[in-house]
């Protein structure tokens, strides 16, 4: 199963340790996981990937693999700077949003506009006509976001018979 | 000046007609339209800058021109699907953003993350841990919304000479 | 009609004087100008398309307007590199390939693939199994290419009534 | 070590032969396969790497990760369509260029603009000016391109120091 986690380049020490505890958590359930291969949430979500066996692919924007974390496994160069968004979502079965600045807003916007689910923790809160919008599945911790994101990928892999 | 317009391929009849507000105030002030040249807000923009003798540029998602609503002056072919989002943001010098769903969520996200100004009409209200952002420059009617992306395109392209 | 125009970011002076004629003779068929928006062949084609009251567009890799030459009218900002050569050849109804280097054969490759008519003009010539291969046209002067160029284009266009 | 094949979606079944022993070559000798992710020679490379117990990744035009062939250990979805093609190669530090179509042309074409390696299997010959080409390093049998291929990526990989 292919989960991409999208935040942002730069976060805080205690942002760094929940994403990382949200990669380890992806590994522990035998999830790959996929982000945009850079620094601050994207690091450390592969950081913790890594610490407990699992594995890593990192979408970047540039033309060289050596821009990728040191976490990343599977570096694929795009070259095409933030264009590259669109491909981080749809390349996982669901995504989770962790904090996060614009970048992660386009690619919320993305995923939920090609009906990729989308659970967020600390991220972004959307309103249209003074209603606040309910596409994001939210989650309270690195745990629920990974049980949610699992169950709504789960549930995108296998519809249900007619 | 190009100046960019976004919003969703399906609105109200009452969307469309500020749209079309949008797109003669803007080729009023000789300002070239770009946006994603299919229908809904998209369309609406483009017929009213053409009612006022204006230009019009689309940045389609497929691979056929004809999918350009017919009022595009300009097709461009992309054949990459949602990912033109960005290139819709980044060829003009400002942003309207005008009502609209996740894709222009997304491109929100896109603009923003470029430091492209992007303007606000009836559109997503974004906040982040319980605070509003205002990154988006509000505006109130389509004759404000063209006077504030003229305002800032200018801006961007005239820097304060050091 | 749109036609691309494909070939290096360096020429020589005979071949910008040729690059030239083909944009005058576009432009006085009434075609608009596609190309990748920057020097040599780009700059001289759409100079020439200029000089005969021609409209270009330039379909730039980078993030900024200004990379394009002056003598084009709409830049569209991709940020996508050379992954642009696909949208500068589907953005034609048919492709001259002038010269060039491997950007243009990228380029041509793409054409092909997707079916669009490539004009050629002293550019690549391809053999496989030890055999020419004869998918490009081939023209021997500016306005040869160009009416060979419109020629395909319309019937494009045109497809035989069933 | 990343190493991109390419080649056509359509092949002979001496030609899948001869891919797949390119893909068990690659896998022997610890290199990653990158490509397509399609059929024909996409299908036979990964067979073979992964028959030789090695790692495969499809960089996919569609938006489906299941348009990728079971050989496919991490599908890419990116949505670009032949777009793609840049990705493709630019994700090796060398490339393998077995066979192919128009498709392959643009994917050596790319390549060989952004200075990665090519080594040809029985691919496109270019000429210029009636002079060959000689930019693609040619290979007489799949053993001997995995060869050149990974001498190639290892000198990109260590410069020379200064």
């Amino acid at each position: 199963m292919f989960i991409s986690v999208i935040g942002g380049s730069e976060c805080t020490e205690e942002e760094a340790k929940l994403a990382r505890e949200v990669g380890r958590e992806l590994a522990k359930r035998g999830a790959t996981v996929v982000c945009g291969g850079l620094t601050g949430v994207m690091r450390a979500v592969c950081q913790g990937a890594k610490e407990a066996g699992g594995r890593t692919v990192g979408i970047l924007p540039g033309n060289d693999p050596k821009e990728a974390n040191p976490y990343v496994d599977i570096p694929i160069v795009t070259g095409m700077g933030y264009a590259r968004n669109a491909i981080v979502v749809k390349s996982g079965r669901a995504v989770i949003a962790f904090a996060g600045n614009f970048g992660t807003l386009s690619e919320i916007g993305h995923a939920l506009a090609e009906e990729i689910p989308v659970i967020g923790l600390r991220t972004w809160k959307l309103a249209r006509d003074e209603k606040m919008d309910s596409s994001i599945i939210l989650a309270d911790s690195p745990v629920d976001a990974v049980d949610k994101a699992m169950t709504a990928a789960k549930t995108r892999e296998s519809p249900t018979p007619s």
